[in-house]
């Protein structure tokens, strides 16, 4: 079935080149537009389809298996309202800089002339969601398209791409299979930088490092900063968001910037001097009337030492050559007292998370208004990779987690999950079913959009009760055990945070996906 | 609280000014950016405000108040992502002539040049799913362009569009209210074309007329246009998509042109001319190998005797007048013998939504592949207003029947719903339940994108399991019963055809929202 046929259609090579490639995940919402792909890849059975309910699970999905596999996946999308559906989770993967390559079906060549209901500028509705937009012209060209867009998702730091495929080049015969294209390599170290790095670093002052990117996913280059840290007495700190971390016992540790505005400008308003690795001078979220933008103190002396696009690792290893620092040895982290009972709170979260989290286990990260409470886990506890949500696009963390647990079939994923969040991709409950994932999803119910009311705050409002109405979830009462049922997703409500312990082991060691719907 | 203040904030301003307008329905899902805009809703108490769990609820329910209401609502929308979330209901709505209002929240002008997590290019994600975006500038010019906006939304033929508010012009001081711009009147009546019109029909030649938008809320023009057709043989279609007709016994009847591409040429092939009403020369929904993108005969004379910015209303009574033709008297049609029980099929549905489709409900109609079933019910049925997807974006009659409820809260709203595109926007139930709305949602279970089925074999492919997969729901099987119970609507899953019936009267009697899993 899968021996290279003489002859092809448009959608064929694309499937055959993109797997020669070495993409073998596809995940899809297809229609109309995208049946011959969907013919394509039940014909040559190179690639694993996995089927989303809703374009934002596809995404997602995407995100998380790209986070994990070091590498893309394709998704298949369904004309601009399908984009459009699919866009918040890739802008959280652009903004995370995870590679992403969407194929995005249009109508037929003569077909867009015509007002037809689906009909709307795909290019257009792409271009604001991804770093790379092309439309196919002909069934000759369509894979060579795919695989430039597939080198520009793998180039440094890591790309979103949508090569808009209309039908009839998907349909037509004259496939050819095109080879692979070397994507970008990083940018080279900067010398100037490293050295103005290491005069800031030997200037006495108070300096921090900002690291992002790949150094959070190379426990080597951790240690090595740690390493530099303890040298020079710099702090460190990661951003606010970060699509991986390798976290837990053994590994170097970084809080991240945080992100409450007020709490963000107190943390960094110490710093004279500021060196950033594979990340950008920090901003904040939002912006709030009488704070500033940019979060780094005014006056703060600011080197970028590795841009985005440049290797971090690589730079760490030059800057502890340069000072001499060895990588540090990371001291055992003391893990918080095992909570014996009573309700689940933020104050005893952290510590039940730290006890219950298993071995090598993938977390998924979107806690929101609980974050700070429970982020803290992940270095206390067994060593795990922590995904988090990237662009502030909420709806990430049930998708996401499908994602990883496809790139890792043997790793256990946990997802820490905001409630009102999760409403916005409710949907990627089914397709961990479907696959069978081991994906246990820790939903924090607290029945509110409740990082709203801290912001209703912040822009200086004394919210009544229609206010307060908007952003409460109270009425009717969401029952995730129950939606989850309904999406064939087993799970149970614990309002007791020894039994949550308890729930999270037992899920964590079961196959297959378990929602725990945990009542704060 | 609401007399207008001296001085206000820029969405004060908005939030007045709109409600002076007419506006008093407000859709939401707001995030930080638009915090000044909850807190001007809430301290001037002069909308109400229906929060939906994400942002294509929001825009579903604000397409579905504006057909029943025949005004505006506004929808409260959070950035680009949020946006994106929104695009796919606001394409239908686009397709529709549906007017919509949005806001969609910017960050701070001042905060725009930094790359914050959740920065997209707010008007380029826009643009492709509305008529008209403008970016607000300054607190003081806020509301005349809110109203400027008011006025495109309710220019014939109903248009959608986006107004971009920065946080900043909200919250800052200086909000000056504006005032009513009267909306653009309908394009004239074109007496040339009424001429062409009068000598197509007295051709002798087989005459078809398409009529759409205002014409098939108008039970008068139905009516007229019926007469008309008696008078000379002309035969009367509406467009496949139509965002509502005044349906039901009592009222003249059109015939959709059938979605089917084989079945809409085959219907379209007899006819040498054509007269087009509030609608474009019909077109496929899709593009096939060896199929036409324009449905009527190449050889047919169309006149376009009123534009989709028209008054069709008036043309058909022009056009009567012309024909000395008089409005034709309506006979009561058969209604199909009620099914008496066993299991429910695509032979009975059509019978069973005959008999127990309650008078004066509005129906909202996502049938998708059992459309041909359940439609023809709409005019046995006793008077309604049936309400389709009109882009094609599937994921609309859930949103759609939750804004048609707010808009006519004494009307009973059923939903003849397919499962798979329920899931696209299946938060919409929980909004539903907020607002106590009488919504029977009857799910047309038949566990698969079946219409996908038949589009996969007009491209010419020949599924195997690995496609028939990607496109069957029942891996693992839906819960939509447990699905609503988790959202707060009561619900029972209906085997037998009987029960069906007995089930939709007793819920559309009962108070507050139902949901009806019905197994094909």
């Amino acid at each position: 079935m899968t021996d290279t046929p003489k002859t092809m259609n448009g959608a064929e090579s694309v499937v055959r080149s993109l797997h020669k490639g070495g993409v073998d995940v596809c995940f899809a919402n297809p229609g109309t537009s995208e049946m011959q792909f969907v013919d394509a890849l039940d014909r040559t059975k190179l690639m694993h389809c996995v089927l989303g309910l809703f374009e934002g699970v596809v995404t997602g999905a995407a995100d998380g298996y790209a986070r994990m596999a070091g590498k893309p996946a394709v998704t298949l999308l369904h004309l601009a309202p399908g984009f459009a559906n699919a866009a918040a989770n890739l802008h959280n993967a652009r903004k995370g800089r995870v590679p992403v390559l969407n194929l995005v079906g249009d109508h037929a060549l003569r077909h867009q002339q015509y007002d037809a209901p689906l009909s709307a500028d795909v290019e257009a509705a792409c271009a604001p969601f991804s770093d790379w937009v092309k439309s196919g012209t002909d069934a000759g060209s369509f894979a060579a398209d795919a695989m430039q867009a597939l080198a520009v998702t793998k180039g440094r730091p890591g790309r979103v791409a949508s090569l808009i495929a209309p039908a009839d080049i998907g349909w037509d015969e004259g496939g050819q299979m095109a080879g692979a294209i070397a994507p970008d390599g990083p940018a080279p170290l900067d010398e100037d930088a490293l050295s103005a790095a290491v005069a800031a670093l030997e200037s006495g002052q108070r300096t921090l490092i900002i690291a992002g990117n790949s150094v959070l996913e190379d426990t080597s280059a951790l240690a090595q900063l740690r390493g530099i840290a303890d040298k020079t007495g710099a702090d460190l700190l990661a951003p606010t968001s970060n699509r991986r971390i390798e976290r837990g016992q053994g590994r170097a540790a970084l809080a991240k910037i945080p992100y409450p505005i007020n709490m963000a400008l107190e943390t960094l308003a110490p710093y004279a001097r500021a060196i950033l690795i594979e990340t950008v001078p920090p901003v904040a979220f939002f912006a709030y009337p009488g704070r500033p933008s940019l979060l780094l103190p005014e006056n703060c002396d600011t080197v970028t030492l590795c841009s985005v696009d440049g290797d971090g690792p690589a730079t760490i290893a030059a800057l502890a050559d340069r000072l001499g620092a060895a990588p540090a040895k990371v001291q055992d982290r003391l893990v918080p007292a095992r909570p014996q009972g009573g309700a689940i709170t933020l104050k005893n979260i952290g510590a039940a998370l730290a006890n219950a989290l298993p071995e090598d286990a993938i977390i998924i990260d979107e806690a929101v208004s609980s974050g700070g409470d429970t982020y803290p886990a992940g270095d206390a506890a067994r060593p795990n990779s922590w995904l988090s949500l990237t662009g502030g696009s909420i709806g990430i963390g049930i998708p996401l987690s499908a994602g990883a647990a496809i790139a890792c079939p043997d790793r256990p994923v946990i997802t820490i999950q905001a409630d009102g969040s999760a409403m916005y991709t409710i949907q990627g409950l089914w397709t961990q079913a479907r696959e069978g994932s081991n994906v246990t999803t820790i939903i924090l119910a607290n029945r509110a959009y409740e990082i709203l009311k801290g912001e209703l705050h912040n822009v200086g409002a004394q919210p009544g009760p229609d206010a307060l109405s908007m952003l409460n979830l109270d009425r009717p009462h969401l029952d995730f055990v129950a939606m989850a049922k309904g999406m064939g997703v087993p799970g149970r409500r614990v309002e007791d945070v020894a039994e949550l312990m308890q729930a999270i082991e037992d899920a964590a060691k079961e196959p297959g996906p378990y929602l725990i719907e945990a009542m704060l």
